[in-house]
């Protein structure tokens, strides 16, 4: 299992993933879980600007990907863990404040849930959303 | 085949290859020639915002896809459908001047390649690069 945002898709999202599923092992089943447009604007203090549902459905149109879904309405990454109940659970270099709620939770209710952190990958390629905005508004505003 | 620019992958992107697909018949081989950045900039008038490289491989992530290649640098229709050799070329809504330079080669030389044009989807959605763009401009500019 992954998780993330996914706004306005680039190749640093198809590593993740691809670093996702091969952390699974052989024959691992990818599921994504695509962050709501409620938890991005509580978090980031705006919306995305893709839509979930479009999110969730190109998330779900990459050939890595097995099964895109939307999470939780009120976040809270002990349900998503409970209902996914994921054999490796995948964080991104970005998801460190994720990765702490993870563990303790994992650890606190004793679950055989593997967590994996990737790195990141090389800076020189458009491989964040925020990069990609930052260079629409410069072309085109 | 089909061809485009695919700029800000989106969903509209991918019905249109769903459309392409399904064009070619069943067991269908979808390749998709992805628009070099000088042949955008000639056409346009600028650069796309994601480089070359990195649109061919983010449609290569599709499942739908199973080939995309770059374009030629010195863009011709005739070359391209030279070398790929397509039993079915697709076009989308927005790709009238291509239909007709197609059509005319196509006439032309004698060839046996189906030329079928898609049409629009619902307007509702982000669905061009263009509203995207803009939509990123008015929110963060």
């Amino acid at each position: 299992m992954a998780s993330g945002v996914f706004d306005l898709l680039h190749l640093g999202h198809v590593r993740f993933l691809e670093e996702a599923k091969r952390a699974g092992g052989e024959n691992a089943k990818l599921i994504v879980i695509i962050a709501r447009d409620s938890t991005v604007e509580k978090t980031k203090g705006r919306k995305p600007v893709m839509p979930e549902n479009q999110r969730r459905k190109l998330v779900e149109s990459l050939k890595l990907v097995d099964e895109a879904v939307l999470g939780v309405e009120t976040f809270d990454v002990g349900e998503v863990i409970r209902t996914v109940k994921p054999d490796v659970l995948v964080l991104g270099y970005d998801q460190t404040g994720m990765e702490r709620r993870v563990r303790t939770f994992v650890e606190k209710n004793g679950l055989a849930v593997e967590v994996v952190r990737v790195g990141k990958f090389e800076a020189d390629e458009l491989d964040s959303s925020s990069k990609i905005r930052q260079r629409i508004v410069e072309k085109y505003a």
